[in-house]
């Protein structure tokens, strides 16, 4: 269903871009758009312009921030600089963020390496990571002790884990992962095999 | 989960405001817009702005168009005069059309009589339709023989429906509305019951 209306069908288009948005839900969002008015649409683009012109990424872990160089988390003195969070994409800094116990720094490699998408080391942010920790080594940044990932459960997780470590170990880094295992509040029955046989293998003694 | 990045969460703020998107969406669309780099978010920018200044309602049968005054429905000299299709949102007007059968104008109500959610006759383009009638029969313009309802088969629609036939009998003028029945390829089994009560109701003869 083509509205024939070249500027409404350029703007669905543009929303089937988004993910999970199909040409249905864009025509829904679209003519939202146009009968909510064009106060709402504006402030749509104006939050647009804000978020080109005021959000990037800070210099140092590559997290999002709005200020002009290092972020919030990067420039807190009462943080750990010993300890240093690796994390995937910038939201998970955030999530981490929001357990409210974590007082070390981040670093955000920006993806993780998988062969079958395409995405090698070279992508991501890890040559800037070993720089931060070769800095500390050599006295001319705060040293750092632990490194420790944050990253997802899946192939591309464990591939990026055992490159980093294979990098790390050399430099006498500690290297940690988050515990794999049975989720908080889930039913046993409803584990999938390979979890369990995480949660298992990492048990620990009470 | 806040980003506490002003921009950012402006941005993921007025995206909520869209239907069927929630906090969790909204997130995601804004991260991905920001991911996917300036040009995408300035491409959405330029869409929004490009429908903002050019389209707009036909001020005859009120559907949306960019030309600016009459819409392709209401220039277009190969459509009988004498015929209205109403729907209640400028939308309808391209499902009526896909059909490919239907050659009348057309008149978009903008709406439907809901005394639940406050909207009242005076809110809809129903006074301009009365007048589109009244014109013809004043000879000022094209007669309309038969307005045609194409509304929403629930309770605002045959209120809609019921409201129009109060105003449009005494004029003389034929007013039908679309067949209620059983859609086409459905089985019988899953039908509920008012739709197959309507359909014995509206049964014809073969």
């Amino acid at each position: 269903m083509a509205f024939q209306l070249e500027a409404l069908d350029k703007l669905i288009n543009e929303l089937t871009r988004l993910p999970g948005i199909g040409e249905k839900t864009a025509q829904r969002l679209a003519l939202h758009i146009l009968k909510t008015g064009q106060e709402y649409s504006r402030a749509i683009r104006d939050a647009l312009e804000d978020v080109e012109n005021n959000v990037r990424h800070c210099s140092q872990c590559y997290s999002y921030t709005d200020r002009t160089d290092l972020c919030r988390y990067c420039e807190d003195p009462g943080r750990d600089d010993s300890l240093i969070c690796v994390v995937e994409e910038a939201p998970d800094v955030i999530r981490v963020e929001s357990i409210g116990s974590f007082k070390g720094r981040y670093h955000v490699l920006q993806g993780a390496i998988s062969p079958l998408e395409g995405v090698s080391p070279e992508d991501l942010r890890i040559q800037e990571l070993i720089d931060r920790v070769d800095r500390g080594q050599r006295g001319e940044g705060p040293e750092i002790k632990e490194v420790m990932l944050v990253l997802d459960a899946d192939l591309e997780g464990d591939t990026t884990a055992l490159y980093l470590a294979k990098l790390l170990h050399p430099k006498g880094v500690r290297l940690t992962r988050i515990a794999h295992g049975v989720p908080f509040g889930s039913d046993i029955d409803y584990i999938d095999q390979r979890t369990l046989g995480r949660a298992l293998q990492n048990r620990v003694e009470l």
